[in-house]
């Protein structure tokens, strides 16, 4: 289902403005590069509008989110809106602290993005506009954030990706599930990160933001079994699916995609 | 000896607060993963007192420290002080430059940790309040400055570990070595702050701050000689290492630990 | 032809002072450490000046430039200056936005570096001034930018390497191409920031800025071709190429290195 917007992204190469977290910056910048896209890291309030001009898609991630950043996430967010790119927003930690939450909360408000990734914590924490998701982790069931995820989707007129062991997109009543991935993705730091990265390269090709989000996941889950298959565990995992991400032919995605709805 | 402790984060998977710097950032979470723990890392004077309320250990690493930085170091360092949860300094490159030393310092005296983490020219620097340690180099003998880490221990109530080919942990009179480890492990960046976010989950789950110090050193070198055997060299020994520290089995440790004293 | 300088590099074990970007600060200090260098980065303007000191060279890198790294960069290349030490600068991202061009600009008036880095677009927008290399890619062929390279290493009195699938390395009428690498080392974030970072610790023991350019590309394209016969794709190339850079022996390179002019 993915692999016409991923040979888009291979053919096209694709600008992707990311302003994201310093633990992630290296690995989502390589899964850009993986996939055919091509990354560009820009924070400065003194650059951040001219980067988005140029760029397809802007990623917003406040994994290590501090005022000059936030700024410059809200400069980089009216442009990208002024210019007509797609937004997509992963509020890493939202629900841990009320900063968190405020900030990402305010970018649904004020610079709505086509795409909300999170875990089923942080969007449950986003919807309800409550605290404790215990920092970044995933605490709560994907299923169980479903109609918070319709929520957020109807509110701020967005896709809402929740990922997990399966990964919920959801588009006001539109739902699909993929069910591809590998637990050891659960245990490398910046994986979601890495899907939030990834889910902007698709949506610079598609201007169906469904379909996009959808394509990011199964491709993401993918690529993690077939590095999974060949990790030795979570320290080799990184490097297999970044080969896996840049390897992966039409042969290898045949019969393994499991996608619902 | 830290089969315990380790088993214990693993079933608890205590959060661990990292102020740290950009250089390890990405190693360290996934070395807090690999072992079971949970990172996080958050660094805005917004919201790290509530972070560091959600934790249950606080690692400080001054490795690219700067105004912001080291002003929310305070911020957290206080607030785990009021919590009651440990507090894990790693003092990089203290001695190189008057900013570290007088940082480093400033923080043992205001928010005092349980234990401090640093090589051999550091550990020298901050007893001796002397420059010239080059840089991040360990240049001095870890035997060298055994009566410096008592001092160091003695002076601010605190375990002090010396990292280096054998490690000292010392505090007050109590000495431990761990004779564990691999020279690969200077040839990698980031190995002694690894060392300090793992003491950091070690505390997390162990009040005997001794102990939790000595055991992360010996997990460490155990893990360490487990990847040196299976790497082609530095560059694919952090992936070799973060495998060993999540596929380690009681049965690794056996008749591996050289722990004396 | 970089036999010596490696030699001397791994045995002298010079401190590089880096001011770099967040993406591959983690991979340039692994790279430093792998030839035998001594890595530090250190930002903050209470001790960037004293930091270039201890230093035998300074790598700015404007990767992710803002406002006070950038003062900071300045701070640090005066005091490299007064020194004595080389300044290699890289300059990602000129041409892309004002900000970056500008920036580059003056450093290239204000803190004459003894080698300037890029690639092709780069070296293209800072001679004539002008935008358009979309991003950090290079669009424009090395051989192109030949007379651009030689305006700006006359108009600044440095030696001025362009990287890609060929290297020029260019001072004044001086001329010598690297034909080694891979094309996997362009699917890499982050190569042409090892390379600059090299070029460092190669200016570091050699005064002679243009031998030293030169050999760190031989090093790089060299273990560049070691690494790609060893890595699966992408993901795996950067360990295996860590590898290559630390156990590279004179017999590897014999009849390997392929330099022209």
């Amino acid at each position: 289902m993915f692999w016409n917007d991923l040979k888009h992204i291979r053919e096209g190469s694709p600008l992707v403005h990311n302003i994201t977290n310093f633990v992630v910056m290296n690995l989502t910048a390589n899964a850009l590069l993986a996939v055919g896209a091509s990354p560009v890291m820009a924070h400065a309030a003194e650059e951040v509008e001219e980067m988005a001009g140029l760029a397809s898609a802007l990623v917003i991630n406040i994994g290590t989110l501090s005022g000059p950043w936030v700024d410059a996430m809200f400069l980089a967010g009216r442009a990208a809106r002024r210019k007509g790119i797609p937004i997509i927003l992963d509020p890493v930690g939202a629900g841990a602290t009320a900063y968190r939450t405020d900030t990402a909360l305010r970018m649904l408000a004020e610079i709505p993005p086509a795409i909300l990734r999170g875990n089923a914590s942080e969007i449950r924490a986003l919807a309800r506009h409550e605290g404790g998701t215990r920092g970044v982790d995933a605490a709560h069931a994907v299923e169980s954030v479903l109609d918070d995820a319709k929520d957020l989707s109807r509110r701020h007129g967005c896709v809402v990706t929740v990922s997990g062991p399966t990964d919920l997109i959801v588009h006001g009543d539109r739902i699909l599930r993929v069910h591809n991935g590998s637990p050891l993705m659960a245990r490398v730091t910046g994986m979601g990160c890495t899907a939030t990265a990834i889910t902007g390269a698709f949506a610079a090709v598609n201007p169906d933001a469904f379909r996009a989000a959808a394509g990011a996941m199964a491709l993401m889950g993918t690529a993690g079994e077939m590095a999974a298959a060949r990790a030795g565990g979570p320290g080799s995992f990184p490097a297999a699916f970044l080969d896996a991400l840049a390897g992966i032919r039409e042969e290898d995605v045949l019969g393994r995609v499991r996608v619902e709805g």
